[in-house]
């Protein structure tokens, strides 16, 4: 063997030990991964979030992911001619466009599972209509009726701990049930945020567009890799925190105040951004971590 | 208490005894039906066989959904502005119709996922590509290439007996993947019959739009209750079967031949015709049963 | 198939349909049947208790008969030439007597394994005696000894929790231990009670000679089909219990207060009571229920 | 400690000691013993036998108890005034003698199950009729019906299997039931040796009234301590066994020759034979073995 | 069979019969067995020491052995050529003795599988490294250093666990790991007491000696056979208690007061001292138990 | 972030990817490792070597390590002041060599469990004593006692299954008991041999001090990369494999012949060479297979 292809092959086996204490530290975990934004779109960054997860599954941690439907929705809904109605800036979700959502997030959530499979794992699709997972009640918008937008009120978590048992990689698409047994939208997110919490999650991934939580959005410079909860509740009350990001972080809040061990914010531009995040000892995007949490990597 | 009411519900008891040894007969056994045709369509025949498949679950049995997408792919196709092309009077299924097509299978699955909840039993609604349930091969029409369509080649059953494992209901809709994982559309037919004989279902019930099985298909008379399997072959030879009930019989001789005990050609057009072949002495449409099987009912 | 006939099987199927959100709602739940009576007697009404929770066990429920021994016990201790001898109106149960009394007891017990076998399920007939069931202390009648009459002490219910886990249905005659492992007959009602207690059961069902509690015994128009425990309490104190019925009424408070959900006093000699009280929306007899209990059915 | 006292614990942990191959040899293994004879008549002789099996269970071993009636039938049938009636020497067992016989049994069951348990182990009294244990076919002598009597059809081991695994020791009366699910009574050598071949005992032992078997029954130096298969059947064929323990030693053979490892012939008159039998290096009675079994002890 | 012998072999029985309270009282629970002194030395004692230990694990309970290395230790030190050190009268524990004395107690660890294996049951030999069984803080001695001598931290009992349950009789030399994973040594007695709390034990014996605790060790009528723990203290302060027997007491008292049921100082110069203070109704040695505590035996 | 980090953290990904299909092909498979020659004297080769054992681990493969002693033996054997005798060219092994050998091997054994202990992987060290795990007869040099040398005559890989299935990693040294149960020393090559053949091992591993099999081992560029058993056979038979390496191929020979899908000769004196094999797509060392194997990587 050749002097340089043999240190190469050295450098490919400290990459693989280097992994190792985190391996070992997440092992039968479970980690939940909100899936969506632009590493939905790309078709080689979707091939790299998948490999990704799929690595997490065979080493040993019980990755779940949640998914959204990005923009494939809004196209579905322009095909069969429909007009979009907005109230308040929200998309208001009639009958018919609560039907092409749901069909669009189940072929979402197929193609995921054929992705994962053709890798060699054995995943399963399923909305939280399936085993009864996700409750929800309607949600208002400032008080006004928005049709069939639920908010989480109850995740029975049964289907997913027997899918896990079974060595499935679970595959959700955030559409629940309401008393009256009626089809809601869920925003992925808060979904993502409710079965982190149900199950105990050690760790809570958002793939987003965005580099990370920063103190000045303007000043990529601020970028803060490390969040307190203290810290979080903070920045919101100093009004350093606004649009999409806000709903987002009292999301991370939230699920860090439920029992949740870590929350990331990650860039999902970057390929195999999680993988990154949770095999090397150089962090990406934000983590936010209970205040008495101990520091295990970002330094 | 009143004489008539009395007399009335003692009845009602006679009714639930008189369903004692079916129950016990079938206790823990699977049964496959294959659900689609009129009984899809109608409101009131959709809620009567979610009932009826609810039941026999909660009383012991293992029941299984393989359902078709019915009228909804055609409607759809149509919604979304195209042409379907046929060849030798077949659709042609080309990527933007599977597309659909899939879609719109996962709709109806939820949608029976949700009446099934909806009656407090758990269900999952799955398709061939979860846990890598259906393998097809390309189905050649005379040789021609019409699309997606698929002919199934193998069936990893390890999910369907996770699934009843953990008490759920499974719920299948016939798609599945080649050896590339790409999406095909299976006849719905094709896939119960492959799924009864892989889990060695003690039943296989499909649910027609026709009474049953006619020597003479013009003379309503000449309906057969219980069909040996040699019997079968005989009037195939014969030439008395003909167009659709042709694949549909060799689909029932194929489940028996290779383990399925029996298997029933039902009218999906009588309310509750699956409880009442299964809970009454008195059979419902066709029962096609093995040369050496001993009658059971159907006298 | 003729109209007639097509109108009867369908009314059939609705019976069924009716029983699902019963058969749903009791599934797995334990339901201790004190067996007692003309239905002890008369050989219709005895097949008809058979077949009821025979139907019970097969669609998910776990029945656990309790029985006593009826006018056998005295047919028997006059054929040995006994001479019986009251105290209080009260059986004086010496050795002989106590010897004859589980004789027959035993073959009671045998004789009803013997009817469930035969509709094919698996029973398994023991006393309180098998596995240390049942615990007494000896009872004495205003604090006169009347012999092996016993208290039930203690229940240890590991042998019912392994015969239900192994799918058999317990029957059980009402003897047990006392600490010097002498033999004693127990009240049949004393030891159902005592038993539906110490396995929490859902349900308590009396088979008695009478149509349920009157309010005033003489006016058959004043039968309470539901009573909730303080209005038991309070026509006890109010003197409008008596006779046989005030030691029942008390034991089904103590089983009400101590965890059972409900209690049902019924009418044994309506063949099927037991099925038509729990699979129909129509009560039979009177039901004891806690306060603040949801009304499910007797509407 | 006194020199003398300290000698005698010491030979008494010798005695302990000298036990051990045999507690490991025979650990979790099944131990049919069919208990008769004196040892069901002579208190003491009860007791031994009771702590004998008793022991057996807590060191491990599987012991089960199968046992006839002795002499109590007889006393019971004359109690009920009733005229036993002989066929070819044989009882007739008519529909009462058969009530009467099934009492008896069912209280002797009962109080072996007492003793059991006062002794601090959980035993379990069930008859050939509890979970379809025994199932018969009428027994005709020469040919003759003589009521009653059945003869082993079919032993259904289930519920010995689940009693076991529970930890309980299982008593069982020689009763069993027919196709018409009618009650006959087994001679219970018979119903002993068939049990032990279903659940391939390892030891089948028989509490017997005599030594063993002689070769000269008038000439008690003639008997045999160790009898091979081939032996067993020559010593028939010569004409040397008759009487009583001509349809024993037949049974033997066919315990032997279907599985059962070892079956003994022991004299149930002498206290503890059965501890003596299985843990010392001195054998009691006679041992029937295959002609192939490696000798174990008996040297 | 002649008169003498079978009086002898029914004394046998008796011996036997005489055990089955106490199997039947520590049926399946751990017994931990300190293995040390003469008993260690003596090729016969070590006999009838493993005898002891395979008999209770072959009868039902779950013995685990806690042995030191004795003299063995000291001998190889000096083979080794090496000076040994001593600081305030202890050994001081560098590294080239750790090493031996961590070499002499695997070499004794597996002497003592050895021996359990040859009588047919399966040990595992283990040290507190296995699994982590033994964390260890390092001991000073009146604040000095004495090298790699440790005292336990933590027990992390899994791996015992998982032995018993796997039907292994665990054998433990107690050498432990600190936190940075260096190698300890441990005392047994100390090993013994935290392995016994750690498993909850019903009984700690230490097998000494000497014959027990003496009030007034020069006056040998004074030994104590039970002891309460109150009264222990009261011992230890009135200084009646002194030299090796301190710590060992100690020990005792700690256990005890932390969840061990018994705790017994055994004269193991006695052959089968295990087994008589066990099976018989005549303790040996000094037993330590709680104020609370029923007597049980010692009468 | 800068542009360089990142592409170098991105480089970090695609090994982990990489490793992908082949921690797939692998999952939950048993992996024999012989551990011996200079990867058990370097303290670094060392380490990595329990590094790739405790990464196989975690990430779901079974390990299991057969060490030998290398020259620490000799090197204890001198410390003790004995003289080394040869016959024919093997060390005589007399019963005081065997006493320092197994305390050598116990010795090194202890401290690679303590290695694995350290990096957060629960490993158990056990010897071919423990429960019953490995029986030897005397092996022959020539027909010549060479003392206490076995030769593996049966495997009882219980003991291996349920540390497995108890999640811990099996660390054996190669001695064994005879049927005498005396100690004797087995080679550690036929040790993992034997062994990989009992649990029917995916792959068994030699760190050897080679680089692999030379078709000319005075001509560094004939490595041979890959040998199918007809060419090893030939190999052999062609008188091109002397010296170690001829019993070392006549293992892998017999592995593979036995079931062992794939045995591997590897450079121990690389660093990571079990993971390089493992992982990448560039093999290490050579590679011997069956003849109708399929190539999986190695091109």
């Amino acid at each position: 063997m050749e002097e340089n292809s043999m240190q190469e092959i050295l450098k490919k086996a400290e990459v693989l030990i280097e992994a190792l204490p985190y391996i070992q530290r997440f092992n039968r975990k479970i980690i939940v991964v909100k899936y969506g934004g632009s590493a939905m779109v790309d078709e080689e960054l979707k091939q790299s979030v998948i490999q990704d997860v799929t690595l997490l599954k065979l080493v040993g941690f019980k990755p779940i992911i949640v998914h959204g439907g990005g923009k494939e929705i809004s196209k579905w809904v322009a095909k069969a001619g429909m007009e979009p109605e907005f109230i308040n800036g929200l998309r208001k979700t009639d009958a018919p466009t609560m039907e092409i959502a749901e069909m669009v997030l189940g072929k979402v959530n197929k193609s995921l599972v054929q992705m994962v499979e053709k890798l060699g794992v054995n995943a399963v699709g399923i909305s939280g209509k399936d085993g009864g997972l996700l409750k929800v009640n309607k949600k208002l918008s400032n008080g006004q009726d928005i049709g069939y937008v639920g908010e989480v009120k109850e995740v029975n978590p049964k289907i997913l701990y027997d899918l896990l048992e079974k060595d499935f990689l679970p595959i959700i698409c955030p559409v629940g049930l309401d008393d009256n047994y009626d089809t809601y939208n869920i925003n992925a997110d808060d979904a993502a945020c409710a079965i982190a919490r149900a199950v105990q999650a050690e760790k809570l991934a958002f793939l987003t567009d965005i580099e990370g939580v920063y103190k000045d959005p303007d000043d990529k410079s601020t970028l803060i890799s490390e969040l307190k909860i203290s810290d979080a509740h903070k920045l919101i009350k100093d009004g350093y925190i606004g649009g999409g990001m806000l709903p987002k972080l009292n999301n991370c809040i939230d699920a860090i105040e439920n029992g949740v061990s870590r929350v990331h914010i990650l860039d999902g531009r970057i390929a195999h951004c999680l993988l990154l995040e949770i095999f090397t000892n150089r962090g990406i995007g934000t983590a936010i971590l209970g205040d008495a949490e101990e520091k295990f990597y970002h330094e």
